[in-house]
């Protein structure tokens, strides 16, 4: 098998794994009122790989004629990169704007593992390339759903792992068996956790030699013992369709994920203890994962572009000046998103063992000028639809009798715009930036694939600025060097 | 009477006003799940009437002796002016950064309508002024809760009231009769309008001969025979006051206001047919409104400051250079607010019948300074705070046993700081800025009280740019008069 | 001959061309205290072609074995417009940061006039491509310098070139011989013409029919009689290199070009009353043109990178986070230009006759990008810098003997850097940012190559909105079709 | 003698002063064909206290009838305050936009002095204040001109003064004597100094105890043997007021100022070692100078507003929509600046002995608010002007015969719009936006009175986040304190 169907991957997580909601175990994430939710939006991977429609970009096929999943080829060139791309922005548009991720952030990982393995299996002589391949192979045909556990809860910001008030802040190694080792810690913001069938763990940050036993990276089933998954229930007010029209059908669920003693065997692990590359594994994770972020926003900033002129339209309002110089700074921001984020693909580098990294600057200057224009985009979309936003009837008040005449007559648009078409545009502009689910969109581009504050730093660090000071010193005229 | 207390209030609403919310006739707004709320909210008004440390500022004693609300008290000064900004400002802080709204709106439509009524009893002879006073009169005696329905529902917003596709796009007269007026039409975004007494119509526009019956203003107890108000359910998900701490304990209802041929007597009339000073009315309700705004505002700014204060400290960032540099930036958005604020006050202007006007020009300054920077005070603060906005457990999750342990032990931030702490703070940040809260501050933060392009214009309008021309001119040694 | 030698270049500029300068007629360009340093400027293009570390660059290969400038290369691939990108970088950076421009814009304005002279010929049955063809081999052969104007008087910008005072704010026919055509009329900001050889004309804007004789375009060399060019003394104060290290040595010198009743043989002449192709010419040619604006707005940018970082050092703040921050924001500024330009050549598309015309929505937002946010990198350079940029000594000071020992004694920077240094370091940031130099390039920032509202212009009109307003109505499920 | 006149002022800077301006010894200021444009611009401050026009702001009455200049009354209101901000502001709309200064800043020095002097004379038995009453009545009633030394050359600024290179980085006292002290080092960007009768020095920064001998403060006649004035030849090219309308009139110049040995008697030394007294006295004297500096900032900006009106109009672009909107932001950021400035003198506080401090939390405010969107706006005007600010003739084509026709033919305007008022609009703009002066103009922008990251931590500290941080505290329904 190579490929599951919908179904196939429902089945898979009904496998006994320990998930609390709201204080209570949850027995069958694919039938719970909230994470099933989640499991449908997540199926959309697999629908995607039988539609015929999409089937060509989903999957890719093996020498030996059997076909896979694209998000287990690893990228060997600039194309390969953006056909990846490619298929997590479609892949992002069928799901509402929401990423899918059940495959995109484990790939992501992989292909970092598969990067850091080879540079230690070199450098220190360890056999790490070998595992990951092995277990990459097997996720592979078993076409399975995979969650990346990173960013560990921390304690105090200013210490390091071995330094908190107790020594469980950090995920780290509790003993070491013939079989394998125990871990212990808890980690934040698990994406699609309650959903994959693997996650994949990781350190969160560079190291020294004092926090050794922090340097840990390893995979799990969800459904092994030890492994808690407390879900974030953000989100979880009723829903109907049409005042939701995208969070009552999309959903995405972060988990406090609890090691508690949790056994890992030999074939699973990693990294166990050699700390000096616990940042970089960290850092080619983040990169590669910032690369899928940048793809999957390129539909939500579509979607912006496009409920600006919709509700522009319905208002009547689309050729006043101020509109049009709202609507080409929202065109500007999502067309230099697309731009950048292309050109990273196409300016990408290939490291061993034969793996395409798109360019880190490009990648983190498309990131920050994502995240940091991101709230004024959604105060231009809320400007141009109105305060209808927030102050509209029901889906109740539109169905009843008296009341829903009122609705019909009073709120029509423009000429030969209907009170319902309207009320349908200005419930999508709310859903998606006056909700719960718009909350979650805004602190999601602020926090998510690192801060913005790290997209900085990678951006002055990652850039020639040694060339630039050279042509000031030479149009200047110093031959003094200076420092 | 001339001060109620919070259960009279209550009762006074208890009248067999006509409210539907999600569908269904509303019996008794007092006890209605989600109305009720927006009730208890209101009665901070009559509260701080009668607590101590809040009736200075609350009330102000007539000459009679009698003490009334504050806000019936017309401003003649600029000192009257800041004491009114000065109890919106601590009204609002009590209400959670909600601005309680059932006096501030109605007495700025009653102040404007003042200033135009004596305008039109001098040019044209009427008696309306008259009529006004006996209105605010009685509603200061009686201590009223009043809403203000303004904002028409307006079909296609490039056309004028009379050319719409059916004439009741805009409220208007449909006939005279000895005792008085019938009107019908409908309005939207009626804040207050469900726990209000008495609600005052204005014309939301300036108008053309030809719309001469849309030339009407009047007031009307809720209650009245023909008014329909269809409650907006937004924001009604359930919220328990661990996750929402503000939302669950503060509420504003707008309501789309239906006119179903309404009969208004002659001494509630105060614009009847006189089209040339409907845009007036319009802008002085308007602008008196901005200074409520801004006023009001002040909460809602001083609480994005010290949530980016408290958060940046509660996760051990506060030194770092980036935090400081937004936290400068939080400070320098909310104080240039509040010196505007009052630096309006201060450039006042009085107009007849001695009702002091606050500084246009300077209250659209700092209207546009709040409201086109919202977003990005809301992203700083989302910044500091960190993922876990979107990503924490729910109450049930803390008290549960096992799960509620594990929260204890991995949420906690910097020593110190428990994880209930840490969890509180994050809830009222999420409250205020990802949550429908937050999408409803956001909405209105862009278009209450008049759009950003109504604000810009008003600016443009407003300033000395002759002055400056002037000083171009003279410097640039140009005599020639252009045009 | 298909090669010039700078001194071939020099001596063809002595051919009696009518200059005026400061009032008076100037009978050498070359030797002219003012000209002659922007003739040297020009004179780097056939150092280029000559120099051994640049000539591959700067030159082709014909088939026939013969070498030709690279410029006279017509594009044909994404490849060959990413090299012509690249020696326009490379010319500009030799050039202070100044672009070179006496090929690059001549050359846009051909490969423009190729593409509609093809179409004209196509549609109208008209034989222009043979004449733009055989003129531009001439201009290849002969390796000429050109000159662009395109740009006319207007008048009053509100009325089109019929309708304004008198008939000669914009260029037109006059009248038609058996041998060509005579034209009158003004343009402004004709860069270079002073040292070109010859001056390409084109219409700046689209016409109407009733403007059908000022549909013309054509080119002269630019001793032809009747043409007079009116130098702009811009910039010439004197100017020592210590003080002024950039615009002591680089100038770029614009004239107001008056065609008084000149004849235009028909060979020269590539639009004749065509009226509804002047507009897709002037376009054709504008886009052309930005992108090789935002080809060598490159080195400047770099430049301000470089000169951010030097003066940073010198200063000893370079560890500061508030100057990291400016340091980012610069460096984001300047590799943004540069994805979006190496895209823009990415993206392009093949047009009759096999020209590779770069991306037009990639383009402008290179271009609007760099535009709209010059300023601000400029106000950053400064920042980093220092005051003692505008209150520095002279020259002579520095030389004189004990005032010139104080200097040295004073004005060292931190441990290591000599007074002289950091004062050449403080000049180049003054010469670039705050002289009649910097002020200069802020103006070309905001109006060469067109203005920033028609880059704003363009970028809506070329993005795909429908695209993204289809998936606003999709998600919204909205069937109903509007409009 | 209370006030002087223009020409005794002259008269007085005939003193053998050492100055010394592109290498040479200036032997009369009054006559220097570069600094007698100083001169006589600050020459305008004797001018308005003689004109009928301007006497009654730029002079007030003392008890015994004599008239002094009004700066050197001493606030002790809001309304003086307000008054002096006006003197200064329609003082700099006489200087063309730049600041007169040579009274300005002396007493902002005056009045930090006095609080200063009477802190220490309090805390440490100190006679300060008499000496500092005693020198201020001095220079009051001879009406003299001040200059203040403060910014010392610092070295490596990583350093505080006795860690140094070399001890004489900062001014610091070498020896004591029975008549007084005598001092070295250097000052740079002392402004007015060529054309001031005194100077006064202040330390620059916090010290330490170890830096206890540059902790001195005093001030001495320009003449006095040992001091020599190096003038910055800063913007000195040859200029004909045609091109340059404002330059050519009004200039500022600074010196790098040298202290070789230099004897000041008691009576003249204002601080003397009291090292802990220093940062104060910096402080006090830069706060009260940003106050000065935006009431000069208010005519700069103005006319900003000013120039984009009247280009805009002279383009006949002036309803255009973005237009409307580049005017709005400018009039916004110009009265925004004003609102501010007021506002810190309405919100002053009262210091020992009777000095009105102004708001130093919205002076800063203002100070950033102009500094942090100076450029901005100069992009906008120059945005607004056009292309031609750099590409127009010079003074003598408008004169000469045939080119002379040519330009009054094409460079008209609009209809009624001659070629020469809009060249004269046009030199206005590029005189003061680029040029050698607006270079000057923007780097003020960001240098002057201390640098934009001082004004931001100012605002951050003296904003009272304590308070918003207890606002969210209380909301957040947090009890336990943190840290």
């Amino acid at each position: 098998m190579s490929l599951r169907s919908p179904s196939e991957y429902r089945q898979s997580l009904r496998d006994g794994r320990k998930i609390h909601y709201r204080g209570a175990r949850v027995e069958d994430v694919t039938i719970h009122p909230a994470l099933r939710i989640a499991v449908d939006h997540a199926a959309i991977d697999y629908e995607m790989a039988e539609d015929p429609s999409t089937r060509d970009l989903a999957t890719v096929s093996l020498p030996d004629g059997r076909r896979i999943s694209r998000y287990y080829h690893i990228p060997g060139s600039a194309q390969d990169l953006r056909d990846r791309s490619t298929l997590i922005e479609k892949a992002t548009a069928r799901g509402g704007t929401l990423v899918v991720l059940i495959k995109e952030i484990g790939t992501d990982a992989l292909f970092a593992l598969h990067i850091v393995a080879s540079q230690m299996d070199r450098l220190l002589g360890t056999g790490y390339l070998k595992r990951v391949e092995s277990f990459c192979s097997r996720c592979r045909d078993q076409d399975l759903a995979l969650a990346v556990a990173q960013t560990d809860v921390k304690g105090d910001r200013s210490l390091s792992p071995s330094e908190q008030d107790h020594p469980d802040y950090y995920v780290h190694k509790v003993r070491e068996t013939s079989e394998g080792i125990v871990v212990r810690g808890a980690k934040i913001h698990t994406s699609v956790s309650v959903n994959a069938n693997e996650i994949i763990v990781l350190p969160t940050r560079a190291l020294q030699e004092k926090d050794r036993d922090y340097a840990v990276a390893f995979a799990l089933p969800v459904a092994t013992p030890g492994l808690t998954l407390i879900a974030s229930p953000y989100g979880d007010s009723p829903k109907n369709a049409f005042e939701h029209p995208i969070s009552s059908r999309h959903k995405m669920v972060e988990t406090l994920t609890v090691f508690d003693d949790v056994f890992v065997p030999w074939e699973r692990v990693f990294l166990n203890g050699e700390w000096q590359h616990a940042g970089v594994l960290a850092k080619a994770f983040v990169e590669f994962h910032r690369f899928t972020a940048v793809s999957y926003k390129l539909p939500l900033v579509d979607l912006l572009v496009g409920c600006g002129q919709l509700l522009s339209e319905i208002n009547g309002i689309e050729r006043a000046g101020h509109v049009r110089e709202k609507m080409t700074w929202l065109v500007a921001y999502a067309e230099t998103l697309r731009a950048l984020t292309r050109m990273a693909a196409h300016e990408c580098r290939v490291l061993d063992p034969g793996v395409a990294v798109p360019s880190v600057l490009l990648v983190n200057l498309a990131k920050w000028h994502f995240a940091s224009n991101y709230h004024r985009a959604v105060s231009l979309v809320q400007d141009l639809s109105g305060g209808l936003l927030v102050t509209g009837p029901g889906e109740e008040d539109v169905q009843a009798p008296e009341v829903g005449d009122y609705i019909r007559k009073f709120l029509g648009g423009r000429k030969g715009v209907s009170a319902e078409t309207r009320l349908k545009a200005m419930n999508l502009v709310r859903d998606l930036t006056a909700s719960e689910f718009g909350g979650y969109q805004e602190v999601l581009a602020v926090h998510a694939e690192g801060s913005i504050e790290a997209e900085k730093l990678t951006i002055y660090r990652e850039a020639d600025v040694r060339r630039c000071r050279a042509l000031a010193m030479q149009l200047a005229g110093i031959n003094e060097e200076i420092k």
